[in-house]
């Protein structure tokens, strides 16, 4: 009975979804989908993506979470178009909260959107909000064995971003056996490096956010 | 609609929460529902809590994950009783859940019972599964800003610890201003600082578990 209620509403939410993106499609604008546990450093990657990609791409962000506004105020400082999303106690972003953002937004003058999901591992990777693309972060400290217990969230993220690497040296993460059992969950996955504090490896990502632009 | 069909769900999770807590109460059985992101630290508290209680405290221990068996392998490694829910999908433990996992374990030689939830900031706080205490923990990396975001977490439990202060001199953790947003949410919130990895700070938090068993 539970799980035909959660069918259901997945269903309704998906067609939100298509909806959403043809919205996106129709306006030409690409839109990400970025999960991650809180603290993870959706934020900023969100900053570092707006701070060397501005003066050649029109970027718009949405932000989502439970409660305040601090990361949209942290967005806004950077003089781009963003909507705060507070879902009142949901785990997770879903199509109609978007739905409602979009409308909030100059889509006609964006090539980029990206969406901060709240920050959770479980539930965002099962809502679909109308994006093209899912990525996820994982902080380094959050350690390597995430694949195994939110398997899902590997499986639906096009990119994988494992972020705060500057902490390497005061933690162990083994990469081979994290790299391993993410390409068996998800042999498609792109995995990067990144440090949004120091900037490496932010290159790489960026340009994977280009190549995608520059295809649609 | 949906929000009602929320609160039904709610309260038949807190009729088998209340039959859990008087099971638990029959067996004299303290229980401990334990609550962080993923990647926080939950099972490290844990191990250490049985390396430092074993000798004097008979623990059994309900370990919640998404999928996996990874944590209660490292806890039946210390030979304390453990079952694992595998929630299957679901990103919190229900009552329901801890219901059938206390079947299987023999609860009149248990004095403290440990319940990890699923790593999740949002939901565990939402679904009493029986525990008589809620205890978070918040990993250092996630930043000082997690109050404003999830405050449902901070405001329902009883003992907040700040797990990874080993990180401290590689992250800016602004302890002054957390103190200030937790107090506001909840005045009487026993905010603890450890770490996991170095033993520093479990003292306090085992006199406090010491404190709580004595008191029943």
């Amino acid at each position: 009975m539970k799980v035909k209620v959660l069918k259901n509403i997945l269903d309704a939410n998906d067609q939100i979804a298509s909806r959403n993106r043809q919205i996106l499609d129709k306006n030409k604008v690409l839109a990400i989908n970025i999960m991650s546990s809180p603290g993870a450093g959706k934020t900023s990657l969100i900053l570092q993506t707006i701070k060397k990609l501005k003066d050649r791409v029109r970027i718009a962000v949405i932000e989502g979470d439970i409660a305040s506004t601090i990361d949209a105020d942290r967005i806004s400082e950077e003089r781009v178009p963003v909507v705060q999303i507070n879902t009142g106690g949901a785990c997770h972003l879903d199509a109609n909260m978007v739905s409602n953002a979009l409308d909030s937004l100059p889509l006609g003058d964006i090539e980029l959107l990206l969406i901060e999901n709240v920050g959770n591992l479980v539930c965002p990777a099962e809502f679909k909000v109308g994006e093209h693309k899912k990525v996820m972060l994982l902080s380094l400290p959050e350690g390597d064995d995430k694949p195994y217990k939110y398997p899902l969230m590997f499986t639906q993220s096009e990119v994988i971003i494992i972020n705060k690497i500057d902490f390497l040296p005061f933690q162990d993460f083994d990469f081979t056996a994290f790299n391993k059992v993410v390409t068996g969950l998800n042999p498609k996955a792109k995995i990067l490096q990144v440090s949004c504090k120091t900037g490496e490896g932010i290159e790489q990502w960026v340009s994977w956010l280009e190549s995608e632009l520059r295809g649609r």
